[in-house]
C-alpha cells in the first residue's frame, strides 16, 4: 500500500495520531534488563507490546543506537523486527550526503531494515534526497523546522519574502512526484506549523517536541493535522519511555500514553468536528 | 595536541594536503579479499599501508559501512584503529540533531572510535553542532557548500546580501570559541571556495569534488589554502580507490595518490611562493 494510505487507514482504524519515539538510552535502562545480551532490545520488546496498540507509529531515534556500536545495530534492526504491520516504522536518523553516499543510507534503512519511513536532512539538495523517495510505500520526513533552540540559527532565515523552513517545504513538495514525501515540524513553534500545513495540506506531518521540550498538545493538533483532523503523527519520546525508571516502566509508559493519546484525540473532536 | 597544531604539524613534515577518501563499496572489491572475514577492512588496510605515507588525512564515510550493517560498522572501528599518528583522522558522517540526540552521535565518533574530527551538518543550529566541540583537539567539519549538483537548491539561497553558506560559515565562527570548526567546501565551485576562505582565513577547509565529480586541483589548491598555502584537506576518494578493479589496487592507489598529492603540490609552489 502507499505510504500516505497506510498512515490514514492506521491513523482511522486505531483512532490514534500518536506516535513514540523509542530514544532507548543505554544509561537510563532499568536494571533487571542488563543482564539480558542486548538490554535496549528488551527494553524495546517490552514498551512495543505494553503500547503497540495505542500508536500509529513508533519512531526509532539513530543516535542512541549507533551509541552502543554494533550491538546497537543489532537492537535497531530486532527492533523495525518486532514492530506490527498495525504501526508505521520511522528511522529517525537524519541522513542526507551527496547521491552516492545517500545511496547507501536507503539501501540499509529501507531496503534492508525496511522502515516505512526516515527522517532526512535537506541542506544538501534533491540529488541528496532523492535515493530515499524510490518507493510510494516509504516516505521521506524531510527536516523543516525542528523543535530545538538551534532552529532560530538557520531555518528561520529569511530568503527574500520567506522563510528558510518555507522555501524547503515548497521546494521538496515538487519533489514529491510519488506523494512520499513529508516534513519534520517541531510543536514549539506552533505559528510556524500552521505555515507548514499550508504549504503541505495533505502532507504527513511528523511532529516532535511534545512533552520534555515544551511543546503544546493543543497547537499541534490544532495547526499540525490537516482538514480531516489526521496526517499529524505527534511523537513523545522521554516522557512516556522513562515514565517510570522502574521495572513498571512498560505499563507506566502504557498509562502516559493513553493519557496523551486521549488529549490528542480531544482536542481533534474539538477542532475537526468529528 | 589541539587540532589545528596538529594537522598543521602532519601537513609541513610530510609536505602534503591530500585526503584520502575511504568511500570502501563492498560491490567493487577485488574477488580475493571476499574471503576474509570483513572484506571492507581488509580493503582498507591495504590501502592504508600503500599510502599513509603521501597523505594527510583519510576520510571514512560512515555512509558505505553501516550500508552493510554490524559487521560495517565492526569494519570502520577496525579501520580508525588501523591508522597511524601521523595521519588525522575523519569521520565523514554529516550528523546533526538535537542536543540531546547530537550527544549520542559525539559519543560514538569522538570518543569510543577517537576520530580526530567529524563531518556536522549545520541546519538543525548551534546546540546540534555543539557536542562535537568539546575537544580541542577534535574538529567539527561544518557542511557549507557541497559538491554535489543539489548544492544549488538551499545552500546558494540569498539571505540579504549573502548566500545562505556564507551566512553559515559567518555564524559557525563565532561558536569556534576553541578553533575547533572547519568547513566542508566543494571543489567544484572555485568561486564561492574563494569566498569561504575569506570569512574563514585559519580555519581547516575539507575539499571534496576533485576526480570523479569534476573538481580542479589548481583551484581547490588556488582557493581552498590559508595564506601559507597549508590548511586544506584535499579529499579524493574513488579515483584512488578504485584506480585498478584487480589484486593490484594498492600498488594503483598509491600511483594515483602521488599523482594527485604531486600535482598539489606544484600549485601549491606556484601560489603560495614556497
Amino acid at each position: 500500500m502507499v505510504f500516505l494510505n497506510k498512515l490514514r487507514a492506521i491513523q482511522r482504524t486505531k483512532n490514534t495520531l500518536l506516535c513514540i519515539g523509542l530514544d532507548t538510552d543505554s544509561a537510563k535502562l532499568p536494571e533487571f534488563l542488563k543482564t539480558y545480551a542486548n538490554p535496549q532490545f528488551e527494553f524495546n520488546k517490552r514498551i512495543i507490546a505494553a503500547t503497540k496498540d495505542l500508536v500509529c507509529a513508533f519512531k526509532i531515534n539513530s543516535a542512541f543506537y549507533e551509541a552502543e556500536g554494533e550491538r546497537g545495530w543489532s537492537a535497531m534492526r530486532q527492533t523495525v523486527s518486532e514492530l506490527p504491520a498495525s504501526v508505521i516504522s520511522i528511522a529517525d536518523a537524519k541522513r542526507g550526503d551527496i547521491g552516492n553516499s545517500s545511496e547507501q543510507y536507503a539501501r540499509i534503512f529501507l531496503e534492508e531494515f525496511k522502515f516505512d519511513s526516515i527522517t532526512v536532512n535537506p541542506y544538501m539538495g534533491k540529488d541528496s534526497v532523492e535515493p530515499f523517495l524510490r518507493s510510494p510505500e516509504q516516505c521521506a520526513f524531510i527536516l523543516a523546522l525542528t523543535s530545538n533552540p538551534g532552529s532560530k540559527d538557520f531555518q528561520r532565515l529569511k530568503v527574500g519574502k520567506k522563510f528558510l523552513y518555507e522555501k524547503i517545504v515548497e521546494t521538496a513538495m515538487k519533489w514529491s512526484v510519488k506523494k512520499n514525501i513529508g516534513f519534520v515540524a517541531g510543536a514549539t513553534k506552533p505559528k510556524e506549523l500552521r505555515s507548514i500545513r499550508k504549504l503541505a495540506p495533505t502532507a504527513p506531518l511528523l511532529i516532535p517536541g511534545i512533552g520534555t521540550q515544551g511543546g503544546s498538545v493543543k497547537e499541534a493538533v490544532q495547526y499540525g493535522c490537516d482538514k480531516n483532523g489526521e496526517m499529524a503523527i505527534i511523537n513523545v519520546s522521554r516522557s512516556i519511555l522513562y515514565a517510570s525508571g522502574g521495572d513498571d516502566f512498560a505499563e507506566s509508559a502504557r498509562n502516559e500514553a493513553i493519557k496523551i493519546r486521549d488529549e490528542i484525540n480531544f482536542w481533534r473532536e474539538k477542532f475537526f468536528k468529528r
